[in-house]
């Protein structure tokens, strides 16, 4: 079994804010990612999935058809966008790193053809990183 | 003489909008910058600074007077913020790259203890950078 | 479950060197990392806390309290240190990469207030890392 | 236990062909990595060794040894070297990443003095990368 | 005046070989790089042009339109290819990374519509890199 | 006229402390760098010559053999080391950045064969850069 990673970029902004509290409890909670106008993030994506490398190719997956698939699935939709007004699979969703991953996580598992997906890491800063294996506490 | 840098970076919101065009002239000149509800980055900034070093310290400027000068002048006013709405400096200002770095030039210079601030360099994305010098054509 | 990363860097200087053992033993096992005056590293340290996101903030941990927790119990104590001479927590420990992350590990293991504690990662060159994840062999 | 991880980097050129299929299923496999002539990566590889540090050294394993194990058994025979023609333990094998982590690990396992080997990890280009920890479907 | 530069890479083998010179000369000047199959490396370009943002757009040139010039001028031509036999541009030229930056320079000049070519930079591997400013000696 | 930059980095411990004043005066101007048991730093190290490529070659300068020049003149005299105790051409010198980045050209500008010296650029920290071109004031 081998893990196949693409690496891919978006830009988007967000605001941390919980719609069923308080602006106070907002501000507690959120600091500075709560500003009312909000900001924005170069978010890179990595997305793994682990398989047997098929015997005529040499590949787990084409990394190019797994590009597409995560061009189609994800960037499509998040990239130059406002991750609380702009994203099907993030309506209703507090924009943090660990929901968004979740939601990518989600959106692409039905999609990928060969192997099984394994994690998606998301990194939101050059600081800050999450990561979903698809995993249940 | 010898140049130094410090570099930061901050995370913000803009949208490439130029209010006086139709919205169709936006979306020709901008693409998906226009994106109405915007769009977001990690910019990263470095500000050089040429002198000569000290004969007592060795410093052509203590690199944490220009870090505190570059948070209270620049970060503390754009990090977490939307470029459009939230930055004094930036009113009536269309958020591009270039117009942030002049910018940023102009909210540096008057600030600068000792040396002379040589340049400006901001990076938007991994593949998009521009640098500013103080240059007229 | 969901596992959050956040990153810190600190430079410091040591020296790998084994009391019990000979000058010559201290050459032949660390080599140039047993000269006596020394050297150092930018280290770059990778925390990751494992845990479900609260349904109130999208949170596992707040990565402001992380950064915190690492910057209280770790780099005010090793940051711009000599790593054999100055840390509580490397006292009478031989300043390996191996050995820092586990003694880092033990630092910060009583104080991540929810999730858990995943792994340390330690860079202590671009080529050289380590990792540790509170595993007895 | 801890793992620790040696980086190393090689230039190598490579072509994607399957000797057994036609040329037409060739380009439609493989697409522009089957260009005739070949074309090349600078890969970073990554080997990581699990154990437990020794009370003596403080190390899983000298990651100078690590290195020259390494550099013999691998750099020397793949860096500035076409993959496909002059690579002994890469002959028969469609030089995909998947297949050249798998011999590398290959290469690698019965070298490995003190710990076990845990992964290798191997990076193609900045969006591309395979990492295989020996592990059977 | 403001620089603004673009970034792009691309994958090709190469050999450094003079034809006019005998095998033992070539392995003289050009050592392991001079390898009868060739080897190939991850190049990035970075393209940097100068000028003053316009008014209306705030841009000196569109970084999408530099990123679709670079393309269609060199990518497309460069990537996943041989740089000793499949590029029209190199034809005749020995593909060091000084002559690659010169070609590429005269390949881009005429196709810049506004502001001036400034610069092409050329990464070959982390630690060499090259840079043309279509200077004069 | 083409620009070659070979980059290279070392690891080395350093205290910022001028003899000629007192302790108070050494921790005012350089806070924790003042620590008295010194702390450190991975530098890297990026040297520059300017030359017209050979018509031979194509090379401005071979880069091994630049490498070599660095390796020798360089980093045998400050890898692993202690800036203030064990470099002789840092003697007497306080080693901030720019000390250092100046006594590296001087170091190397009578070694370089062909081409001339443009620019030796060193890295302290992610944060921290100096530069020095041989420019008098």
């Amino acid at each position: 079994m081998v893990y196949i990673t693409r690496r891919a970029t978006f830009s988007a902004s967000h605001r941390l804010f919980n719609p069923d509290c308080s602006d106070d409890e907002n501000r507690q909670m959120f600091g500075k990612c709560a500003n009312v106008n909000g900001h924005g993030h170069n978010y890179t994506l990595e997305v793994t999935v682990a398989g047997e490398p098929g015997p005529k190719t040499g590949y787990v997956l084409d990394l190019k058809i797994l590009k597409d698939i995560i061009a189609k699935e994800v960037l499509d939709k998040v990239d130059h966008k406002h991750l609380n007004h702009d994203v099907d699979f993030l309506r209703g969703v507090i924009p943090t790193s660990e929901n968004i991953a979740v939601a990518i996580w989600n959106a692409l598992v039905p999609r990928i053809p060969s192997g099984v997906l394994h994690s998606v890491r998301l990194q939101e800063t050059e600081n800050n990183m999450v990561e979903y294996r698809g995993e249940e506490k």
